[in-house]
């Protein structure tokens, strides 16, 4: 079938609208309807050609919404019709890691989701002819898709697409790492280092888990009044300090910030993070995705005084067992997204939402396909 | 009084053998007469000049057993004839971190003892009128030393001085690493690097929690009989390979190891030991001193990827609450000390100490006072 799509054709060359042919789902793979998608900050990160796990010409996505077309052989949990969310982390609930029960790091699609294949090491997009890839499992920029019926959480369908396509990547990252990493409790002081959409969902994680001191950290002062209205309690800008931010938070907590969060993608803030975390118990959470081989370091010191150095991806939540009740909170109000939503842009126009992530304009502009 | 002693006059000095003379204890404190000492490559470091708190002249040592022979205004928690471990790690069970139950750093006595004064700035040894300093709060080079109340624990009578002594610093933190920082669980792996003291206690404590495999890593292969013998399953010497260690574990066990343990303190195999770490949920602690300025680096997607960076001081043990019971435990033979007593000395030979340390023939050699 035909299907419009925003291709990524080269390393740093704006997205083309065009026409692409998609195949069928096959054994065990999902078509789905896109409705809306996010357009978050790792897409442009491997449209500028700086991931090194990049490939193409791709169509990116992978914080998207949509509804079940049509399913492959074999696939049981959804139908046509059914309300999904695709996941970028899967959670096949048969391997190592879905067993343990202490990650949400799936391996069923992990090998050939990086190259962007199908798990049976094809593609379903071609344009002319040829070949094209598929994004973090998602490839959410298509209005039809195909994607491993591993890679979706199923929701509610009254939820509104808009909103809670948001829950694909940004918003569940931050709010999960409050609760499954961090695992903040009531009282406990957290710093959030960045307020873009995940920092801003790090403070929604925060206020519903009671944290007590919520610092929130940026060097554009635009961002506090949003981050006071998602409960922080106390707004610092580094460039008004002349040293470093780290040093700030421990003096003025006398011995550091329970719980901290990167959420940038920048190393010398992870380091800071990390440096403004309590002694005795203080952990740092990297949230944030580094460019192509930078490197974090410390003292070790700040580790034997007690501190923890931690990541998350997708803020630790199995999508198919957990995302679905995320839905349900959104649509209770538990989780607000409509803050999220600064902008929203046909397909037509995608980007214009890089030029406004990239002029720090929008938190998220948000496709819509119809 | 006066006291033998054993006196580092200035950094990379040989000690030398003098009679100080010694205060009586103070409002709080105590004075010991210490029976053994071991030599820990915690006072090497500082006896060469690399450690940045380090202050001369003082007196070094801080692994040792003694007896109380006098308590200052106040002591409750000991009397005369006691059998008592000084603890460069204080317990006073008020401050914040002792209150936390989250940590074992306490702070009451951490300014003053940085600096090698008593807890009221002043020291209680000198020579020729010109005042010694203390070490690490515990100053076990000298028969006779005054300590803080809160630095004291107070053992079994029964228990061997020559072995336990040892409890004063090595064997308890490697032990306490697994237990207290590590919660190593039954079946788990575990990869020591670095088998001195420190990584052989790990071994142990490794052995009683049950741990599956246990890999042991050393460049000195005369390490791996002992190491077999406290519980290792694979030694592995890394120049054995053509490929760095991390890569050699992570494919023998195919995701990592589920805890690692730097017992070195070099900075390059605390990096070694985190990439060896199991994926999703593995973690690396860090045991070793790194020298002064060193720093820890290592790509931040080794953390998003679920590993966890941690580090230990004293294991995690609180001395006065848990360290009579681990003295229990040597008694009873759960804890093995006798093989980490590969030599002892004489006060008069203290150097040599030094000197099997640095060649790596000794493991531990105890100083006896009689």
């Amino acid at each position: 079938m035909k299907s419009r799509a925003a291709v990524a054709f080269g390393p740093g060359e704006p997205l083309k609208i065009v026409e692409v042919d998609v195949m069928p789902p096959q054994a065990g793979e999902v078509l789905i309807k896109i409705s809306h998608t996010g357009v978050c900050h790792t897409d442009a990160f491997t449209l500028s050609g700086d991931d090194p796990e990049g490939v193409f010409p791709a169509i990116l996505g992978h914080e998207g919404a949509g509804v079940v077309v049509e399913v492959g052989e074999g696939v049981t949990s959804v139908k046509p019709g059914d309300h999904v969310i695709p996941l970028y982390t899967a959670e096949c609930g048969e391997c190592l890691f879905c067993k343990s029960g202490k990650t949400n790091l799936c391996v069923a699609v992990r090998a050939t989701q990086g190259k962007g294949l199908m798990p049976d090491g094809t593609t379903r997009f071609s344009y002319n002819g040829q070949p094209i890839y598929h994004y973090m499992g998602c490839s959410t920029f298509s209005e039809y898709t195909v994607v491993a019926e591993v890679s979706l959480a199923k929701i509610n369908p009254e939820a509104n697409h808009e909103e809670v396509c948001l829950l694909g990547c940004g918003v569940t990252t931050g709010i999960g790492a409050v609760h499954n990493t961090a695992k903040v409790q009531e009282g406990d002081s957290v710093a959030v280092f960045g307020l873009g959409g995940i920092g801003l969902a790090v403070l929604q994680g925060a206020r519903q888990a009671k944290a007590g001191r919520i610092f929130a950290i940026d060097t554009n002062p635009e961002k506090f009044e949003l981050a006071r209205q998602f409960g922080a309690t106390d707004c610092l800008n580094p460039n008004d300090y002349d040293k470093p931010i780290q040093q700030v938070l421990v003096e003025m907590t006398q011995w550091g910030v329970d719980h901290t969060f990167e959420c940038i993608g920048n190393v010398n803030v992870m380091r800071a993070a990390l440096e403004s975390a309590h002694r005795g118990w203080g952990q740092s959470i990297i949230i944030g995705v580094a460019g192509a081989g930078q490197e974090i370091s410390t003292r070790p010191f700040q580790l034997v005084t007690g501190r923890s150095w931690k990541g998350t991806a997708f803020g630790g939540v199995k999508g198919r067992s957990q995302l679905p009740g995320m839905v349900e909170d959104a649509m209770k109000g538990t989780i607000e997204l409509k803050p999220f939503v600064t902008h929203t842009l046909p397909l037509e126009d995608i980007n214009e939402a890089f030029d406004l992530m990239h002029e720090g304009k929008s938190i998220r502009t948000v496709i819509h396909f119809d």
